[in-house]
């Protein structure tokens, strides 16, 4: 246990992103909101809303300020927020006849929000490069065992042949629609906000509209109305980061159902020892990410919930994704680290892939039945591997008993005959980036 | 209480969707996995992979079949899905010769999954429509009270003024976003299930992608590689219909704080009366929609848990999908339906919003304060009105007896030199669609 | 898909509870409200709030009322709250001198929060039941099988031996926690609820008191200060159901594990077949549970939102109640079921259970380690133990080879020289009810 | 935005808890985990399970370690769990003859949730004290209160008069039900865990039990049967911390109702300013307190899921535990901590009080409508008193106008002649602790 398991001296290296700590830091947000009021002076001063010395001043003067974190701590506990304590500390750094016009016409939510979409873009930097490097090593999988026939599973319970590289591509699958919607979540994300005191930019009329674009301009983001009160680019957000963490989750379920002592059909990652016990291998990897994914839900459920604002702006719900949209970001992003690990030092054990087979030739029993189908009527040939899979014995052994047609049963029982589909669905996913 | 708010002779005018509710009917889920399995078997026999007769046979035979709902029941507690139940009972109603033909290489799963995505389709059209008239019904009201200055309110108090219109067009802010996204949703969803047991197609080798293809261009779907446990575009829908149930939520939370006794600001729907307290017009409408945003959140989190499956298909987890997605369909559908006669009723008290000016014009001190400024340094116009403030007096009243200088007093207190951005936000804000 | 997995041709006989439903039907529901007005009315009658006679009249004239669902069905809709129309429909049904006395003094959420009270109490009656029996049953096969050893399994992987029986104990532990905890459940549920309008019994000053206890004693609940505010029992409450569903799921996802087609070690319930698969057995009472347990879960997180409570007494949050406690209740109740059927059919494979043990000798590790550090020193022994493993030839091949000293091999790894405690605890755990 | 809010040097001042964070912190979870390591040796010495010298030595050598959590860091990183690398750890600090029976029959999941117990139980000493000195607080303002009267408000309505005083009660309400649960709580929570790898104490046997009960001896715990993956208790735990947080939630949030600009009726805590809007006083304590219920909310639900073990110890739902039950406690903790702030500071402004009764006289229509029953049948005063209320008048002038009969309609209208109850309800709510 820890305060937070992604701040901890103990936990952190497993379970937190040190990349992404890093962009979610006091010092790192304490600078995305000095480089908003940097660039709102700036845009300011040209548009002749303020002097345009004070603009260039307050912009020049703050380019090198080390905010005292313990002034703001105070200013949250006294307004709920930080920034009236880090208007007044920069003002601390400024000449007043320039520091009068620092932050002018915005609201604190301004640039809390829009320094949390500039560690965002951060973010989403970083994601986007570990997604693909996480899809991209299950296609180079996917491809090396293209075709090594496995069972299928479903349910619990052994069904019919597939290849492992089908299996690999199934993984990646909700990976690659993800990837996908990344320039969506940048369009929906990655926007300026300034509205003022309660969103109608009333006190730098007219020129609140340009500022918003000029602000946007200087900070690399998407010029946008106001959306105090607009949380579900949030949402959407949350719900693309939970995407990517449920589908690692699914992924490293299976790891561990393919890795137990009972099946050992693939390996991935360093197996965690027990002094006790050497024979165990416990799968540290897909443990966390299982972990992290449950801590993504936890984290989206209450972001969701935030969304639900009162008012023109409000103080309550706000918060909520001061805490949980970071604890998200972390959870995902160290999740797609261990995945990547994982899928790089993925490796499918063939003797016992064809131990499992071996000693489970009822995963033929469809293909046969379809393939006995062509001799005799579908009734019969259900019925027919229906009534050997009773009698206790290997399918192999006991169908061409109980049959009274002459028939090629090794043509019958061979995977191979049934799983080239299983190469081509796993390649048209893939060819689907 | 009831087992179904929305199944209730009691609770479901109020709180279900008549519409949805037939969507998602016994008869309606029936009538789907029909449509596919008389859609599957045309499309082999003309692939040749069923004899084509029997394809025709089937396609026919079932044109007009009415299912036996109680046997799909005893299906579905003997193998926990409803499909191998509904084959038996459907060949009852087929030659032998053909019907062993039906549901040939599909999975129970390519059927629900099918089904469900039919029924989402429907439900999409119905929601695409609401959503439009909801946005049309706001932005007529927006437009009505463009000019009609307010009290803003941000955290629980008073802050500057601002116009009904901009409020009235911030609550449909995200439902314009949201809006914005149904052709993303539609094509993340509505894709056709054809993977046979494993997923992998290999009961039909190698027609499966043709059959595929074909499935879907019958039913009006996107083809797609098997995505039995790619549940992402689930989630996906999911929280489209959470965002619009939390926007609703919010501007429903917002309209029972402006119809409050105290407030009275405004008035939508029909006031539920008391019996004993005829003063009293409860909220009805406005609590319903709250209600349902609950409703809506607790469905979401079970449907992002259910997109964790296990193996090439999972058994545990896509129940979960049957239960709680027409749960958080209708539960937007119906708060849809309530915003609809909210925003179409919604009238602004304009007596009451001019009192709450009047007993509140600390409402003007940000105006003020910036006007002021063009006539002194800001941090001196900024202590004049905490000055001001400070007398307990109206700040129209003791400003001009602090203030050394003679200035247009009515006109630094006239809302309307600043709300001018409040229109054209409200204005950017529905062009945007 | 269906509007209620709980209530639907289809889906129900699987999903659902027939006994719960029928607790949580519209019909019952009007039923319990009518019992609370007669009550009510019989006792403010004996006190003298209202005339004896209308008391009397109103208690034995609503004796076999039918009430008009359709009627309440307006009612919510026109006001939220089904009371108002239910009383307006009582009255129908009653002389006018009396019927003007009819809900006297009392709120609708009066009548609407005993009614639910009253069904929890029936439902609590069930569930207790339910969870003896289960409990019962995984007491008689822990019995049965408390000297059977099998492997442990932790983390994914064959740990140290212990025996079946205390694999059943540790599913029942849980379950007999939470059975203790039936008295001080319905010591915080099954309370009446009289308030009136605001909580403050103003409309019968000075009777609401006496009024509360006489109705309390009526309906066989304990007497309370008025709780519209207090939901904390509620929370309370789905808790305790949480807490059986959750313990229930764990139970059913061993079942599954072990059921699984590489392990068999069990056996429970009907396993679900496949038309095309017929080797499978398909886990479909566990997979219930399972589903079940989600169900569970996200009608829990709904009712806690509904705890947060607005002003003297909300609308919005207490119809969230209405919808999620009677599925947290029925998904809790059909999960009991469905664990009573599999605990009663449960069977240990003992072949198969040896099988395993044979092939992963391993399982002996730490057992050897412990009994051979009696001959060395610990590390010597554990290193020995760990030299053995890495041969990859079975322990007990590998040990003898390494081992200087000439031991009873056999005698070391023999698994019932250390399972002895397994039994205690299995013991112990069930002596605790 | 930050890591964590609760370690944070801009937020954890507003939004975390110094003291819950200690009981936490790394340094504390190492020094719990020593602490069981040094009882355990210590007491397998006495029984002679290990050499008492042995056991002696470790208890005494380990007494002032200072144990390197870099190295548990990489420990957690290898194994997934601290448990291996501070075993190591410890021994480098014990002479090897003692050391190897350091740890002697314990699996990491002993010592890890035996910590946790421990850091809990410190939790709850400190929760305990909290929540009485609220309790407290709110008992004392709620006697202050007792006779002065107020408009009841239900679904964003005023309804009829209660007491300030009731409210008051009705907020403690169910911390006074949370408070009387303490002792099951701990029962329920501080109980040791021995149970060694597979949770059959194999290793130790037959010493097993004794060792549990030493170990709880000396730790202060209650002894049990091994509970790895009985998560129940800590369920229970967790919704008795979200009980609290959300009663406090429903306190915060009606703070932040009635100190609203338009209401006023009360103040609590220091108001947040607004440094261009001297107006304001934002309810920044009462936000926090709202902020931090829905971190609770979402934490539960994550420790809820937890809950759900697979096998016969777990690796990846247990981990989720050690991330956010300290999430829970300290957002409770904090909670609570704000809530005693407000508390003592509440204040009535019985001014703003009598203005909103003055202006809103139909608060009295029930009291009148009952009183004037007396004087006619009940159908005809309420229809009365609802024609009064059409009217648009203030009640007290329009019903004499309408009414035939002349009444004393002072004392019809005098809220003291109902609100007794109101007291009493108060007292009786404190008097139950």
């Amino acid at each position: 246990m820890a305060v937070s398991l992604f701040q901890s001296a103990i936990y952190e290296a497993q379970f937190g992103d040190a990349e992404m700590s890093e962009i979610f830091s006091d010092r790192a947000e304490a600078a995305q909101m000095v480089r908003f009021e940097r660039a709102l002076a700036q845009i300011e001063g040209e548009l002749g809303v303020i002097p345009k010395a004070s603009g260039q001043a307050i912009h020049d003067g703050l380019s090198d300020v080390e905010v005292d974190l313990s002034a703001l701590s105070k200013g949250v506990t006294s307004s709920g927020v930080a920034v009236p304590a880090l208007v007044s500390e920069l003002r601390s750094h400024l000449d007043p006849e320039h520091g009068q016009y620092l932050h002018w016409g915005a609201t604190s939510q301004d640039v809390v929000d829009t320094a949390m979409v500039l560690s965002c873009a951060q973010a989403l930097d970083v994601l986007e490069l570990r997604l693909r490097a996480v899809i991209d090593a299950l296609a180079a999988k996917a491809t090396e065992y293209q075709d090594l026939v496995v069972a299928g599973r479903t349910r619990g319970q052994i069904a019919t042949p597939i290849t492992v590289g089908l299996r690999i591509a199934k993984w990646a699958q909700p990976l690659i629609e993800i990837e996908k919607s990344i320039p969506d979540i940048r369009a929906r994300i990655l926007r300026v906000q300034f509205g003022g005191a309660s969103g109608g930019n009333t006190a730098t009329a007219p020129h609140g509209a340009a500022i918003g674009v000029g602000l946007a301009k200087a900070l690399g983001l998407a010029p946008a109305q106001p959306w105090h009160v607009d949380r579900s680019g949030l949402v959407h957000l949350a719900s693309w980061l939970l995407q990517i963490s449920v589908a690692l989750s699914k992924y490293a379920g299976d790891l561990i159902l393919h890795m137990r002592s009972e099946i050992r059909e693939v390996s991935a990652g360093a197996g965690g020892g027990s002094s006790t016990m050497p024979q165990k291998s416990n799968p540290v990897g897909p443990e966390t990410i299982r972990t992290l994914a449950s801590l993504a839900k936890a984290a989206h459920a209450g972001i969701a919930n935030a969304a639900d604002t009162a008012e023109d702006r409000d103080g309550g719900q706000w918060p909520i994704e001061w805490a949980l949209l970071p604890q998200i970001v972390i959870a995902t992003g160290a999740s797609l680290s261990h995945a990547l690990v994982l899928a790089e030092t993925l490796k499918a054990n063939e003797a016992e892939i064809q131990a499992v087979l071996a000693a489970n030739d009822g995963v033929m029993a469809e293909q046969v039945s379809f393939m006995l189908a062509q001799h005799m009527p579908r009734p019969e040939a259900q019925a027919l591997v229906k009534d050997a899979a009773k009698t206790g014995k290997p399918l192999r052994e006991a169908l061409p008993e109980l049959c009274a047609q002459d028939l090629d049963w090794d043509d019958l029982f061979d995977p191979q005959k049934s799983v080239a589909p299983c190469r081509e669905i796993a390649e048209a996913i893939f060819a689907a980036r």
